[in-house]
């Protein structure tokens, strides 16, 4: 475990990374999958060093799980209720795994430390999904993308952290103009509405939907799309940053 | 201090707390000043008990300073900046304060305590000031309302915390329709709309903003004010909970 390597991090705070990436007209969530019995997957998280800002710490765990630097990420809230321990899980560990290295592999010190409650500052990132090449920590058995009306059971209140940075992706997404890193760089105005209309879950007017963006005044607009049928070729777009 | 009286908090996270009030179109902040040579003002804050959730936490250095029990309140942002940490005011209270008990009720341990690196959960609270008694805590020489642009300079990087929670407020005030907890319970749509302009710091079309303010369908209207000028008489309203 990251602990164990002698460095320093806050005591009963951690980091939860809600992942976002754009696929299909799919909204996803990028969530690994222990390396133990059971089937036990959650939330990409990690640590606070004593040396290194919370937003630097979701930095580090973020790059860790997609390979990438630059990534738009957004603190979106603390989870913070009494009952928030790992107490639970590591029982249910302990009692599956026995006789595997993953249980062996905690001592005394280590569970107490791991087992207490849990404070967690909760990130979400949204990054183009084309990008990505997820990266399993030491501890995973796989790591994939599920839609986010597919994810399977998460531990602790994971799936609830998921519900609420959907929740502020929606709220932050007209006001922050942060839509358009989940798609590529290049993109057309029907990209974009199906993306809109992915996240809403909700349809939106073609006309006026074109309207609104454009008057964001934030989109150049590119050469048409070459599609073979001149005359009903889309114009391509870039988001202006 | 709190954390001398042997109860248990969770290290190096702490909260604090913009006590938000309205009146006379200024919309206000309450702030006390510290009982200590040396003009220290600072945002009314707090540790979390192991023993009670983060909101709990909120709850209670809230009610302690306004005497309300049921307070609209809001988790907007956490501050986990790596020099986030209280020495430097302590170095300046220690040497403006030898000779006053202030500082020598520090003992090591508790100075070891409370001047490492901090992250600290940023809450907002919207009260109908009338009905706030500000309460000093043992360490307070008094507790002030302020308007939010004369705001006394306040330690560490409290003046920002105060611009953040601003910030969340006007997102959310649209959204989430809490400005109303900032008025009296019965109201006028001009009280309204000062309230608002007040906030955002800029000017409404009245018509426009009247019309907004019913589609929302939130507001029961009442009788109309009783002002002497029978035709000019405005109605009042109260927010439908």
């Amino acid at each position: 475990m990251q602990f164990l390597n002698g460095q320093d991090y806050i005591q009963q705070v951690s980091i939860d990374c809600v992942i976002f990436g754009y696929q299909k007209k799919q909204l996803k969530v990028l969530v690994p999958k222990l390396a133990l019995k059971g089937d036990f997957s959650s939330l990409p998280g990690g640590f606070i060093l004593q040396n290194e800002s919370i937003d630097q710490a979701a930095r580090r765990i973020l790059q860790a799980r997609t390979g990438l630097k630059d990534i738009y990420l957004e603190q979106f809230r603390v989870f913070g209720d009494l009952g928030r321990n790992n107490m639970p899980f590591f029982e249910q560990i302990v009692g599956l795994n026995q006789e595997q290295q993953g249980a062996e592999s905690f001592n005394r010190k280590e569970l107490e430390w791991i087992t207490r409650r849990f404070i967690s500052i909760g990130y979400y990132a949204l990054v183009d999904i084309h990008q990505v090449v997820p990266q399993k920590s030491e501890i995973d058995q796989s790591i994939e993308w599920y839609t986010i009306n597919e994810l399977p059971s998460l531990i602790m209140d994971h799936n609830q952290i998921v519900a609420n940075a959907l929740q502020s992706l929606r709220l932050s997404l007209d006001q922050k103009l942060i839509g358009f890193t989940l798609l590529p760089e290049i993109f057309t105005m029907k990209d974009l509405q199906e993306l809109y209309e992915t996240i809403y879950d909700k349809p939106f007017a073609r006309n006026n939907f074109q309207k609104k963006m454009l008057e964001l005044d934030v989109l150049d607009r590119l050469e048409k799309k070459f599609t073979g049928a001149a005359n009903k070729a889309p114009y391509l777009y870039r988001f202006r940053k």
